[in-house]
């Protein structure tokens, strides 16, 4: 019935909790909201970080949480994967040793520039990432792309307050994952990757939050030639895609876009003969 | 003319950048976009953390992270703050000699798991706050109220891609910042009400962003007992609001809104005749 490989599953009772209130008439009314859970990542033993997610993926999570952040390298074996529910905790194995104390140490230290995320590693790498040049974004495709999700069973639009990250092939979302944090979220899509070494150099990533540095350089890192957001742009996200050659298109809605990098990728097919003029809105997710 | 304190400033020529891109036609167009910068806090000479951020107030910006950290306390005395735009840096000097090398242990441990925000220390003062339960919200000051916020001059307006902040007194905006990460914006306000020192337990706090445990906890922390946000909730920030008694409200779009937490101090005086039935929109800002 639906293209998705892997989409959001809102009837699973782990990932809402129903919660009571007033609306603003002063009736009382029940809501669901997303839940939350701390997931603890341990890399050949040693822990590395714990992270507040849904936690209905938590090995893709922590296999793209380590990938994002160069500490798992795309030539690693990866020997184990464990999720233990019950001490809330993920363990991944690789052949190779690895130096955890280097890597936390540098956490430390840019931590509060990122939201947690240490890019230090990762800006080592991306001058030398080179994005598909003859990868294609038709402008046809956005609006029934922006249809087929938005309209998607989600989280989002069950419980609302949750980002969504999807891989997209042309006009057909794949792989649909959501999360509070939207740095969870596109490692989820990270690590499904990773795990069943799909083909990304003809794809698109779309999200639901902003242009920001990181999701940027997490979209280079993976190695995906074209990222669209309904949301807006910061001037180091254009910066960044500018310097990597990638396709940053922004403030998507409908037919209408921004698009401030790469634009040599974008084949303008769709006829324009909407009234509605001016520039693409903006969005503050 | 207007009745804002502070509000943000898109006239200031350091605050946005303007890029050139296409449009969905495909015809040349510049835009907007807001620029971070990095900041560097020091405390008492020692390095606390590097934000990105517009930039706009750094001595806000480094008081109310440090007093959302708990790594100020509101009886310290701040003896000295100064911002060195060139080198990117702000110190702030405390009589009180401070034990920074604990605190980067503890923002080590859960960097990843709140944004780049350690709530270790926070927590444990989080059960012996007080929020004022006479404090009140009449349900007939938030269309005038949002109204206000919406259409003050913004680089939300500008530029997009931004978080907005506002402490409130009834249906007025007192102190409106903003910027690209939510708890920089958040964080301004906390500085500003310390380094003036306001009184907030009769004021509402209006975020743009939404009601995750990060924004709970420092509302709380800062004293404000009632936090209002057009975006959703989770499920973690809804228990930790009850645990406060937190008034909180959210999906609040026109005079349409839930409030899941402290309904006690919400006065419903807004005659109902409006036909939009159902529950309030989601979000996911």
């Amino acid at each position: 019935m639906d293209a998705f490989t892997i989409r959001p599953d809102p009837d699973d009772p782990r990932l809402t909790e129903r919660v009571v209130g007033r609306d603003h008439t002063g009736a009382e009314i029940e809501t669901a909201v997303p839940v939350e859970r701390p997931l603890t990542l341990y890399l050949n033993g040693q822990e590395i970080v714990t992270m507040m997610t849904i936690c209905d993926y938590p090995t893709y999570l922590a296999l793209g949480y380590l990938l994002n952040q160069n500490m798992l390298r795309p030539e690693d074996t990866v020997t184990a994967i464990d999720y233990d529910e019950e001490v809330e905790a993920v363990v991944v194995r690789t052949d190779r040793q690895t130096d955890f104390e280097t890597k936390l140490k540098k956490k430390t230290l840019t931590s509060g520039c990122a939201q947690g995320t240490a890019f230090g590693d990762v800006l080592e790498n991306f001058a030398a990432v080179r994005l598909p040049p003859e990868a294609v974004l038709r402008t046809s495709w956005l609006p029934p792309l922006s249809k087929a999700i938005h309209t998607a069973p989600s989280l989002y639009l069950t419980a609302g307050a949750i980002h969504g990250c999807v891989l997209c092939h042309q006009a057909t979302p794949l792989l649909y994952m959501e999360d509070v944090g939207r740095h969870n979220a596109v490692d989820k899509v990270a690590g499904y990757i990773y795990r069943h070494g799909l083909t990304v150099h003809d794809k698109l990533f779309y999200t639901t939050g902003r242009l920001t540095s990181e999701m940027v350089i997490k979209t280079v890192h993976m190695g995906i030639p074209i990222l669209i957001s309904r949301g807006g742009f910061t001037a180091w996200g254009v910066s960044l895609a500018r310097e990597a050659g990638l396709t940053l298109v922004g403030r998507a809605r409908g037919k209408r876009f921004l698009v401030l990098s790469g634009q040599q990728r974008v084949v303008f097919d769709t006829p324009v003969q909407d009234g509605t003029a001016g520039a693409a809105e903006k969005d503050d997710t």
